[in-house]
């Protein structure tokens, strides 16, 4: 019998929920976000639950947003990704541990060297989500008065990935002999000088860190543009995405997935994990209560504002507690963004509070419901070739953390979608990824497993 | 009975010996820069021991050295500071984790996050030293062909602690109000933007940490120079330096602490910590004879070179078993570094190959001797003002480093000079640094120990 296909599931973890309502859900940890002790007990239940890795979004700014918003978010203060990733590698032993870091407002050297370092630290469980940052604010931070050009932002993350990986290669993996009879620490033989001299970067190398225990950290991607899918096609082994819908997650999925044979690569090699909300409930509607409960949090003044930007109207006039008055919508914003915040008022009967405070809360997809109807839905969309895995977002934590690894997975392991225990020890292990082999020190035998 | 003036103690950790023989003395461990089970077996002993904290120095590049000694060298290789004291601030509890951060080869605002980071995750235990980078190899990873000038690193030094600090400073140390019930996360008001614009650097903030627990992390300095020296006067709480004996230490004491006090700042809030080996021995000969082994390990051409530095001379021809032919040396060069070659030579009655390896392993300012007479020493250095404590440098590992902490604290906490268990649980508790206002929301009773 064919073995099914595994499901992969990271958890997106900064911040702890992207729910902006969620410190205030009855029971959570205000300050999840920035708490070790907390961070730990969540990581080790992801463990527990032989997640593939726990995931760290990234921003060099505090995010943009009207002062009425940022006084109510959670987001302020959080942890930096290398130190708390870092440190919980040490509370840990197999689950991966995944880092967003900027290829616009940082430097390749350090880059290379910070995933190089956390690879050792945790044995081989690092990951780099390449991202080329989307808060504009954060040019502001780095001695610059415009964010960077779209274009010129992925023209140098192509580079810098280039460079980055490298760097990784700078020693080959039998580098260093430490014999203390004859005094050989490293042969020199066996060290690159890449001297990568490109439009965009100026690096000499070598790396001072011995090559990474994986070979590269596992490269993750999240870029939704042109040139972000081609960006993950050429260089992503895992692709964290937002589709809103089975369809366009299906489209996407293709996309990808095609661009990357077309650049030769092995389709099988990337991923894509989209990411997505889970709220367990005893039944379909006691989870949908949790939900409506948990964007009533939302402060409507900031509900609001994000609901006129999905209606492309100023929704501040209409009544909170009536429904969405459609005769008032005849604008010039997008026909699509607008037509889908009137399919989800009418499926759902929201009312306009409630429909502003979902926009105000999380709009991304979201599975709601029993851990057998989650279950269904997240293996139709496995089987049907609209994703390899998720990337859960958690609603609440820690109930709504603790709801899938007690609920959900045991129910993803009973059907053999997904992994009892750990088979592997690295993440790329974890992934079903090969170790990519060193451009500059190829082995003697090919491998045949070249990403 | 006033109480006996304190000693400090600093462990120099990076590389965990700066003696270059060191991984191949008779039982070390020979990748104790890159294991993680060795580090953290050293800072758990050195906590026990009660030191204030353990330092990483930091190079940002593989350090330039000609081939053969490239070879050899145990630097080639080891853990990036953020990563590696981060991970280490889990498996100790009080001793404090000070990291080298470079202003001319990174960015404010990272650097300031990464601290502050650091700080939150080891409850108050961060310390930065802040270096210009020594390595002129480093400007070739960073996208430049030529170093920063020496006195333009040190202009973008200084202002680059006035914005760290500033970022730092950017929220009240009671920003954050984490009401569930009215939904009110962080005020506004407590919440400060620098909008920095200076000749160097462009950084508007705010950060996106909440305040440091110490307010600011520690700062330390390790600059020699005319500007080196104004820096650490200005800016640094403690400052590593290498004076090479108890008179060039005093002069520099003195000379920084008078600029601290000429630059309007305390100078009891400022601590200088030469840094010394350390080797303890059964007795004096014993303990010389453990340098004399270890010396023998650096291998004769990599030593040859550092005489023929250390002379101005080219001293590969000289018999490397015979005397120093002092004949042969009427050179140009600096006549102070060849009369100290000339002392030591004829104090220890070293051959060309000893003296070689001396200059070839560790040259700076040593201990060597038992524990009474080493706590002499540093009793002496410590009570005629020449430093405030120590920057120890281990000869090898774990042997030296046990020595220290089995044998040499106890006979000095026996004198009253060093202490017996901790009396604070922040670094800067640790070296009796008072916590710095926030001066964007002062406190409103002056509490009188501004730095
Ligand atoms: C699941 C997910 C996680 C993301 N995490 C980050 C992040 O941590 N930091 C960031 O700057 N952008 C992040 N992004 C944004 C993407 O990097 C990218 O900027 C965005 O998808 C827009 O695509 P484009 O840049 O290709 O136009 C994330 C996107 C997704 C879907
Ligand atoms: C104990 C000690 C530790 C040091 N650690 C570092 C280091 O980690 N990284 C670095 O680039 N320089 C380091 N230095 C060098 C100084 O930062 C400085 O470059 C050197 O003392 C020369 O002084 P100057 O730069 O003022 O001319 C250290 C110096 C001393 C004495």
């Amino acid at each position: 019998m064919a073995e099914k296909k595994q499901m992969h599931l990271t958890a997106f973890m900064r911040p702890v929920s992207l729910h902006t309502g969620a410190w205030r859900y009855p029971g959570s940890y205000a300050d999840a976000n920035f708490n070790f002790a907390h961070l730990t007990s969540f990581i080790q239940k992801l463990e527990q639950a032989k997640f593939d890795a726990f995931f760290m979004a990234d921003h060099l700014a505090v995010l943009n947003m009207p002062v009425e918003a940022l006084k109510r978010s959670q987001t302020v203060t959080s942890f930096e990704p290398f130190t708390l990733l870092s440190a919980l590698s040490v509370v840990t032993e197999r689950i991966g541990l995944a880092a967003t870091a900027s290829t616009t407002y940082d430097e390749a050297y350090h880059i290379a060297r910070r995933f190089a370092s956390l690879d050792h630290l945790s044995n081989g469980r690092a990951g780099w989500n390449i991202v080329t940052t989307g808060n504009p604010e954060s040019a502001k931070n780095f001695n610059l008065d415009e964010h960077v050009e779209h274009s010129e932002r992925y023209k140098r993350a192509r580079e810098f990935y280039d460079v980055v990986t490298g760097l990784w290669d700078s020693f080959a993996d039998d580098a260093f002999i430490r014999d203390q009879e004859s005094g050989i620490f490293m042969d020199p033989d066996k060290m690159h000088v890449l001297n990568h001299r490109g439009n965009e970067l100026k690096v000499r190398g070598p790396l001072n860190v011995a090559r990474p225990v994986q070979g590269w950290p596992v490269i993750v991607q999240a870029g939704q543009s042109e040139p972000g899918r081609q960006l993950a096609a050429e260089t992503a082994e895992a692709v964290f995405c937002s589709p809103k819908n089975i369809q366009g997650a299906k489209e996407l999925y293709e996309d990808i997935k095609s661009r990357a044979t077309a650049a030769g690569r092995n389709r099988d090699h990337l991923k894509i994990l989209p990411a997505a909300m889970i709220i367990v409930g005893d039944s379909v509607e006691d989870a949908q209560q949790k939900r409506l409960k948990l964007d009533s949090l939302v402060h409507y003044d900031s509900a609001i504002a994000s609901l006129s930007i999905a209606l492309g109207t100023d929704a501040s006039g209409f009544d909170p507690d009536g429904p969405l008055p459609t005769e008032l919508l005849e604008t010039n914003a997008s026909k699509t963004a607008r037509e889908s915040v009137l399919k989800l008022a009418a499926e759902e009967k929201l009312t306009v509070r409630q429909l502003a405070q979902r926009y105000g809360g999380y709009a991304g997809l979201a599975f709601v419901g029993t851990p057998e109807s989650i279950a269904d839905e997240m293996e139709t969309w496995l089987k049907e070739g609209a994703c390899d895995g998720y990337t859960c977002v958690f609603p609440y934590l820690p109930q709504g953390l603790n709801d899938v690894a007690d609920r959900l997975v045991p129910e993803l392991q009973r059907r053999g979608l997904f992994r009892k225990d750990y088979t592997g020890t690295t993440l790329r292990e974890h992934l079903g990824l090969p170790r990519p082999e060193n451009r500059f020190f190829p082995s003697k035998q090919t491998n045949g497993g070249a990403a």
